[in-house]
């Protein structure tokens, strides 16, 4: 099996990345080892920025999605018990999009399948050889080793996936940082209780309110990242959110229903340099983690595959300057987004060791972010995304 | 000897207050430990925030101020070599002066002198008493024990005098913050090399270009807080900041000349609360303590005894209020002021055993603040200050 570019990993990464270089006549092959249903039904995020739409949309990939998705034009944050919102749109001058990442890979799957180039389902890649020159990408399918040669492998299949563990330690440099905390996420049959997200610092820990649609709530608790997810029946869970979530308003209540899905996610930031390798690309969480706060893993992902599509287009009419920028390209918006992530996420998160001093700071942040036009017009600038480059054809 | 407001310390605090309590027709006796020599040449902070000036010119404190001082419209970030300016007066809209702390003290011992009130030098206080309700401090004049009764007593004589101390320790919160770098500070006999002040983060650590007047440099560079002054011979320093200040401008460079005075300053945030015991309050490095990097330890002690000012004011006229409310006003400007300052000092200080990730944060920060119009006037309004509340009469 042959193509032009090998795409290991059919997230929303690998699926952007295929759809562009369809439209741009360069023959590609998707690896996905999970099955279709699993890929179309792993909750995710659910913030897309306005950038991402928009290339969605250029690219025809946003028809169900502009039709259902949810349109916020701020966010809360709500702090000793009174909420503040971020009127994003009037800061910013950009709207965010409420819109399941599941579903969007739905719509991801369908327009790549519309177009009868190969995605391959079940199909796990186990190795990646000839990275320097002659790449081949060796995986199974239906219990069969099999191999995919091609001019280039872009690793799109996250950060425990085969792309990244293919680059020898030492060619790398990887910048991290553990975050002393998780989160519980839970999806709930339960009518959102705001119409926006809110972001909850409290004594207790971190709390976010978030919906995936008009039925269906997406609600978030800080936990300790060893917590085992067998510890929240889903009383507790109710109670420490209701706790959490509580504000002045008298007739404020938080809507509960039956909870569909709970799990535990740590917190971490991960950048790993560069996002090049010989004839292998990273993009997407391959080459950087972000923790969750900032809403940014899924539009980090776009963006990457947006430049790469632009470098990958210049390269088959043989100029190869876009690869050889696309590790440096990329980075500097990553660390853009790692620095956002980080600082949302050290705002709004208690350590439990946390000193008091600490949390003197996050208080007088908060104060200051929302009395203060342009601090908060910093959040709302960073929070609906820088623009985006590249990516249209 | 008997007075109305017992000021202890004849710092900027001290001094201030007691020119608006005489401009109130309130009686106040001014006790400080050492020489008028000592504190009219002791080399402290340099920057006042427009409110400050504002204030001091209100209340005729002024004069050679205006007259000498020096105008600034914005700072530069210096990193990666490249120098980013910072309009601080388009920006925020107001600009910052530059005029030493030990000139601005020696305009208000004279302005205390002028009015005939008691200033006592070499007068230290060394106990407070009955300060629930008829309190006496106990001091030393020419060698012999005195007592000075008054209904109030105002504590600004610093973190380490006998004000703070007198307070039980189970009657106050500490919060506080040790930095693991200190600052060494060079007050230097030669010309700015730049018409603004330069805070420089680099790979050897912070450095800062700052100046006193059209001849003489103050300068600073980030040091381990145990590093003994003795291991930074002139010459160490010169070559030090030429390295940390050095810039792609091949037509810069740092003017150099004798070096008047060298000291090393440890770097902590300390907020103590309330600001209020008794009859007891404390104004300016008595209650708090801010890294230098924010310039904010003068303009805040300002600001505190602008409210007391306000409060002793009413009080004398029978209304308590103002000084019940003392302490919670004060404290709301000081955290906002305490996480500036933290932030500040945090990006701008390379920790010796700092990790590589916060190293990017920090310049991914840097390089954000200085592209972001929002970001940047958010430094540049809490640089120049926040409004002051109260002291005029």
């Amino acid at each position: 099996m042959r193509t032009q570019v090998g795409i290991v990993g059919a997230g929303p990464a690998g699926l952007v990345l295929a759809h562009l270089l369809h439209l741009r006549g360069i023959d590609s092959v998707v690896l996905e080892r999970q099955t279709r249903e699993h890929v179309e039904r792993r909750i995710r995020a659910g913030v897309l920025e306005h950038g991402t739409v928009d290339l969605l949309r250029d690219v025809g990939l946003a028809g169900r999605l502009l039709r259902e998705r949810m349109v916020h034009h701020g966010i809360e944050l709500l702090f000793d018990g009174t909420g503040h919102r971020i009127p994003l749109t009037d800061l910013a001058g950009r709207e965010i999009t409420i819109y399941g990442q599941h579903e969007l890979v739905k719509d991801l799957v369908a327009a790549r399948l519309g177009t009868g180039r190969p995605l391959l389902f079940q199909a796990p890649a186990v190795a990646l050889d000839g990275l320097d020159d002659a790449p081949t990408i060796r995986f199974v399918q239906d219990g069969r080793p099999r191999e995919l040669r091609c001019d280039v492998v872009v690793g799109c299949d996250g950060y425990h996936g085969v792309s990244r563990t293919a680059v020898a330690d030492h060619a790398v440099t990887r910048y991290q940082r553990e975050y002393p905390y998780a989160w519980l996420g839970v999806l709930a049959q339960a009518p959102p209780s705001s119409e926006e997200l809110i972001y909850a610092y409290h004594d207790r820990g971190f709390a976010l309110h978030s919906m995936r649609s008009p039925q269906i709530t997406r609600l978030y608790l800080q936990v300790r990242p060893d917590e085992p997810v067998t510890d929240w029946p889903d009383e507790r869970i109710w109670a420490e959110l209701r706790r959490r979530l509580a504000r002045d308003d008298p007739g404020w209540r938080l809507a509960d229903g039956p909870i569909l899905e709970k799990s535990v996610t740590t917190m971490r930031s991960v950048v790993v340099e560069p996002m090049r390798h010989g004839r292998l690309f990273l993009a997407g969480d391959a080459a950087h983690i972000v923790p969750a706060t900032g809403a940014k893993g899924l539009n980090l992902a776009v963006a990457d595959v947006a430049v790469l599509a632009d470098a990958l287009g210049a390269w088959a009419a043989g100029d190869t300057s876009g690869l050889d920028a696309y590790s440096a390209r990329c980075l500097s918006r990553v660390w853009r987004v790692q620095h956002f992530s980080w600082w949302m996420t050290s705002m709004l998160h208690r350590a439990q060791d946390g000193d008091p001093f600490t949390h003197r700071l996050q208080l007088a942040q908060l104060r200051y972010l929302t009395g203060s036009r342009a601090a908060a017009t910093s959040l709302a600038e960073n929070y609906v995304g820088l623009p985006l480059t590249g990516g249209r054809t």
